[in-house]
C-alpha cells in the first residue's frame, strides 16, 4: 500500500499523430482540443478529455498537482471565501499525503449560491459556460456540418453558443460539475442536449491498489475519452488516495461518501448517523469533490419491494441504507435531510447525482416497483435540490433487457423533469461475466440514443473482481464507442466527421491516417502491424485480412482507373451513360 | 504452410462443469445439449454447438473426420446417387491432402429436389426437422417457461415442433442448410422464429495461416457458440483447406465460392466465365458445402449508383463482379445464370446466401439507393431460388448508424418476402478500428432484435487483418452476447432462463456456479482469481471488486437475515406490514 515503493509516474505525451491545440474562447478562456493531423494535409478536431497530460509542453509533476486554471474565475465573483480545513482523519496507513501548500479551501460567503445553477438562473455566462461551449463545437467555428439522426426529442444547435449552455443549465437540463475546491479540473457539460459523456470509475479496496495505481488510472482512463471519474475507494487511507486524485484530475471527479462514512462506523450499516455522514461530506466538499452519489431516494416503504426480487438489493449505497433504515425501522436519514445536505453541496458547487439504490441487478428484477417508485422519489429530490441552486443528475440502471430500455428512458424524461440521466450500462444480459464491459455498452448506446446524458462504463472485471489499469482501458473504448455511436445515430453536428474521414483514409488505403482516426489508434495500429509489420505495409494497398489480390477497395479502385481510361467502346458507352465511377464530385 | 510442422490437435473435451447428453427426438435422431450441473443440485440445458469434440465419450481424430451421422437419412429418402467425382485443382502447394477413403460423392437423382426446402413443401417431416425443433427446445420437455418480450413480429412457439420446423421451411422464413456431401453436420435452422444464430468466418489468406491453423479455428468458434462457420479462404489450396475443415465441421460451412473461382483466373475478375464459375460451385458442392454466398444481386445498373460513395463497393465479391461487369459491359453473368445455378444448388441442397455485394462500407454510404436497388434484387432472386426448391437467405450490411438500422430490416422483410436476413454487424460507427468486433455487435444485437435471423460476426483484427484464434474467440463471444440478448428482447421462451440462474448464483455467492453459467466461463472464472485466487475465495461471500464490508449482495443477506430474526420491534413490525425480504416465494 506504500506509494513510495512505486515511482510516481503517469503516462504522458500526445495519441499519434495528435496535437493538444487551445482555443482563445474568451480573453483566459483556453479551451483544449486535439487536432488530429493526416497524410493528405487534412486536419481534425477532436473532444479532448486528457488534460495537460497529452501536452508536450505541459510540465507534470504529480506530487504538486495540476495548475488551477479556474482559480481566477472562481476568485472573481466575489461570493466565495477561504474557511479553516475540517478536521481531516488521521491515515491509518503509511499511505503519502498529499501537500497542498497554499491551496486554499474555500465555501460560500453567507447566504450566498455560487453555483452555475444559480449563475445561470440569474443570467451571467460564467467563463465555465464559455469554456463548455467552445468544447462541445470541437473547434467548429463555421456552420456545422449536420448529418442525417433522429435526436428522438433532444433539441441539437448547429453550434453550441455559451447562451445556450447557459439556457440548458437553468432549465435544469444540463449541469456542469465543478466544485470551487477543484479549480484544476476542466469545465464540461452533462445534459441531453450535448455530446453524450462516460464516466469511468476507479479506486481501491480494502484488497487492491495503491496511489500510485489509482493516479495512473486516473490519467489512463481519461487519455482514452474518460469525461469524468468516479473514485470509488472503499479501503484504508480513502481520504489521502482521493487528494492524490483530485489534485491531479483535470476531469470532474465523482464520488460516493456513504462509502467513506461507512469506514468510519467500522463497516457497520446500521451506525452510520446524519452527523458522520454531513462531517464525510463536508470533509470531500473540501477537497474539491465536484459530484456525489446520495442514495436519498431510497425510502422505508420501497425496502419491502424488493422482497421478491431475484438480486435483491445490488446497490452497494442502497444495501447500507435499506439495512439502516430496516435496523431502525426509520425513513432513510438522508431523505430526511436532504433539504441540509443541498445546503452543503450549495456552498461548494457541488452537484448531486441522486443514486438508485434499487437499480435491478438482474433482468429478472428490471423495471419492477420497488425501481420505478425510486424514481419518483428522486424526481421529488430533484425538485428540492433545485429549489437550493443545486445541480442534479439521476442515476439509472443497471440491468435491463433491449426491450425495456426506451421504458427506463421514457419515464426518467417525465419523472425528473429532464434533469439528466446518468445510467450504469444498463447491461441487456446476465451472462456475460468477462465481457460485461460489452454487454452493457449494447444498452449504453441505446439508451444514450434515447436521451441519456453520461453513460457509466463497466470494465470486463464487473462482478468478478476490482479492474486493472487494461481494465480502465477496455471500459473506456466500449463506452467511447458507445456514446459516440449514440451521437451519430442522433445526429449530432459534427458527429460523423470523423467516422467520415476514416472511410476516406480506409478507401485511399492511408494506413496511418486510419489508425490516428481510430478511437484506439494503439491498438488498431498493433493489430494491423501483428500480420503486416513495418513501414512498406503501412502504405501497401491491401491487408492481410483480404490480401493483395482480393482487396475490395483495391478493386474498386481500379474500376475507377478502368472507367476513366475508357479503353473499349462499352466502358466509353457506360461513361456517356452515367459517368464516371467514384470521382470526386 | 505445410501442416506437417505441427501436430494434427485440436481443443477438446466440456467446458467447465457441463456434460454433453444426447436427446433421442425419434429413433436414431441423436440431439446434442449441454447439461450444465450446479453446486445447488440443479442443473440447466444449453444449446450446444460444439459438436462431439466437447463429448469425453467421442473418439477424436482429424486425419479421420466425424462420423457422418446424417448419411443412413440422406440414403433412406432415395433420391440421390454416388457420381464419380468432378476433377480436383492440383494443389499448387505442399498442403496435405485429406483421405476421404470411402466416403461416397452424392448428387440428385435426375429429376429429383433433395432439399429441405422440396421435403417441406411436399409435406414430409425429415429427421433433420425433427432434429432441429428438438434442438431449439434446448432440452426443455414441458410447456417452456415464457418471459416478456417484444417479437416485434415474429412468432415464437412456446414448443417448436417438427411441424412447425417445416412450416417454416415450407414458407421460406427458415432454412437448415445440409448438404447432402455434408452428412458429418449437426442440423441446425436458421429463421426469425427461432433463436437468433452466428457465423464465424475464418480461413486463411495469401499471408499467414495453414490447415492446422484453420482446423483449431474452426473447433475454437463452434467451442464458444459459433452456429455455423464460413471458410473465406483466399490463399493457395483452398480446396484442400475446404476439406478438412468440411471433413471435421459438425456445423455447416458456408463458402464464397467466386473467391476460389478468381483464384483459377490468377486473380484478373474479368477473366471470370460462368463455366469457370461452375466448375468451381459443382467442385464444392461434391465437398459438402452448406451454403453458398452468390453476388447474384449486384446488376450492371446498379454499379454507377456507387458512383458517389465515400467507399465504394467494400464487398470483396461485389467488387470483382462490378469490375467484371464493367469491364465486358455486360450484365453480371450470375444474375443472367441464375437459374442453372440453382439447378445445381438444387441438386446437393446447397442454400444460397443471396450476398449484398453493394452493401455500405461507412455510415456515409448506409441506406443508399445502391444498396437498397440490389436488395430488390436479390428479392426477386429469392422467389427464383424457392421456384427451383432451392434454401434461400439474404445478406444484409455492414455499417449502419443506430437509427438506421430499422429501415434495413423493414425492407428486408418487405423486399425479400420473409427469407432469412443474414447481417454483417452493422457498425454503428467507422472509427472503432481494433474493437470492430464490439461496434458491430451493438448493431447486431439491434437487428437481431428485430428480426435478423443470423448475424455474421466480426473481429477485433476487422479492417486490419487476418483474424487469429483468439480474435475468433472474442468475435464469437461479442455475437453470443447479441444474439442472446437479441433472444431476450424478443421473448424467446426459455431465454432468460440461464440468466435467472446466474442472478440467483450471484446473489447466493456461488461462484463456480457464475462461471458455469457465464457465456465465457473460462474468462469469468480467470478474472475472478487474479485479485482473489483459490479455493477460498471462489466461496467467499465478496469479490475484490468490493471487498467483504463493500459488497451489497452481502448486506441483502443480512437485512434478510435480520429481517428474519425478528430482533426488535421496529423489526417485527416491518414483518407483520409486509413480510419477510428475499424469502422463497
Amino acid at each position: 500500500m506504500n506509494a513510495i515503493d512505486k515511482p510516481f509516474s503517469v503516462t504522458t505525451g500526445p495519441l499519434p499523430g495528435s496535437v493538444k491545440t487551445y482555443e482563445e474562447a474568451a480573453p483566459g478562456v483556453l479551451v483544449p482540443h486535439r487536432r488530429i493531423d493526416l497524410s493528405n494535409g487534412e486536419s481534425l478536431m477532436a473532444y479532448d478529455t486528457s488534460g495537460p497530460y497529452s501536452d508536450l509542453e505541459a510540465r507534470i509533476d504529480i506530487a504538486k498537482g495540476l495548475a488551477p486554471i479556474r482559480q481566477a474565475w472562481i476568485l472573481a465573483r466575489g461570493d466565495v471565501e477561504e474557511v479553516k480545513p475540517h478536521p481531516v482523519p488521521t491515515p491509518e496507513t503509511s499511505m503519502p499525503e498529499f501537500d497542498r501548500e497554499n491551496r486554499p479551501v474555500l465555501k460560500a460567503k453567507a447566504g450566498k449560491a455560487p453555483t452555475q445553477l444559480a449563475y445561470a438562473r440569474a443570467g451571467i455566462v460564467t467563463p465555465e459556460m464559455v469554456y463548455v461551449a467552445a468544447r462541445e463545437n470541437e473547434g467548429r467555428q463555421a456552420l456545422a456540418q449536420r448529418f442525417d439522426g433522429d435526436p428522438q426529442g433532444a433539441n441539437l444547435p448547429d453550434i453550441v453558443t455559451p447562451e445556450f449552455v447557459r439556457g440548458e443549465i437553468a432549465a435544469g437540463r444540463a449541469i456542469i460539475p465543478a466544485n470551487i475546491n477543484h479549480p484544476e479540473a476542466e469545465p464540461m457539460i452533462i445534459g441531453r442536449n450535448f455530446l453524450v459523456k462516460i464516466n469511468a470509475n476507479i479506486g481501491n479496496s480494502i484488497i487492491t491498489s495503491s496511489v500510485a495505481d489509482e493516479v495512473e488510472k486516473l490519467v489512463w482512463a481519461i487519455r482514452w475519452g474518460g469525461d469524468t471519474v468516479m473514485d470509488l475507494s472503499t479501503g484504508k487511507g480513502i481520504h489521502q488516495i482521493r487528494e492524490w486524485i483530485l489534485r491531479n484530475a483535470p476531469v470532474p471527479i465523482g464520488t460516493v461518501p456513504i462509502y467513506q462514512a461507512l469506514e468510519k462506523v467500522n463497516g457497520k450499516a446500521e451506525d452510520l448517523t446524519f452527523e458522520i455522514f454531513k462531517d464525510t461530506l463536508i470533509e470531500q466538499a473540501e477537497q474539491g469533490v465536484d459530484y456525489v452519489t446520495i442514495h436519498a431516494g431510497l425510502r422505508l416503504k420501497h425496502v419491502p419491494l424488493t422482497a421478491k426480487r431475484v438480486t435483491g438489493i445490488v446497490s452497494r449505497g442502497g444495501a447500507m441504507l435499506a439495512k439502516w433504515c430496516m435496523t431502525h425501522h426509520k425513513e432513510n436519514f438522508l431523505y430526511e435531510r436532504f433539504d441540509d445536505i443541498c445546503d452543503i453541496l450549495r456552498a461548494y458547487d457541488i452537484g448531486v447525482s441522486l443514486g438508485d439504490g434499487l437499480r435491478p441487478g438482474s433482468l429478472a428484477d428490471a423495471n419492477d416497483e420497488a425501481q420505478f417508485a425510486e424514481l419518483e422519489t428522486l424526481g421529488e429530490l430533484a425538485k428540492k435540490a433545485w429549489a437550493k441552486d443545486v445541480q442534479v443528475m439521476i442515476e439509472g440502471p443497471g440491468h435491463v433487457p433491449m426491450h425495456k430500455i426506451k421504458e427506463n428512458m421514457d419515464l426518467q424524461l417525465k419523472l425528473c423533469h429532464e434533469a439528466p440521466f446518468y445510467t450504469l450500462g444498463p447491461l441487456v444480459t446476465d451472462i456475460g461475466a468477462g465481457h460485461d464491459h460489452f454487454a452493457s455498452a449494447i444498452g449504453a448506446a441505446m439508451i444514450g440514443w434515447m436521451g441519456t446524458a453520461m453513460l457509466c462504463y463497466v470494465t470486463p472485471k464487473e462482478h468478478l473482481g476490482l479492474p486493472d489499469r487494461a481494465d480502465v482501458k477496455a471500459g473506456v473504448m466500449a463506452y467511447k464507442i458507445a456514446a459516440h455511436a449514440a451521437d451519430i445515430a442522433k445526429g449530432h453536428p459534427g458527429a460523423r466527421l470523423r467516422d467520415d474521414a476514416m472511410s476516406r483514409a480506409r478507401f485511399s488505403f492511408r494506413w496511418k491516417d486510419q489508425f490516428r482516426l481510430a478511437l484506439d489508434s494503439e491498438t488498431a495500429q498493433a493489430f494491423h502491424n501483428e500480420t503486416l509489420p513495418g513501414e512498406g505495409a503501412e502504405v501497401a494497398h491491401f491487408c492481410s485480412m483480404c490480401g493483395p489480390k482480393f482487396c475490395s477497395m483495391q478493386m474498386s479502385h481500379e474500376l475507377k482507373d478502368l472507367a476513366s481510361q475508357g479503353l473499349n467502346d462499352m466502358a466509353e458507352k457506360f461513361k456517356a451513360q452515367g459517368g464516371l465511377l467514384y470521382h470526386k464530385v
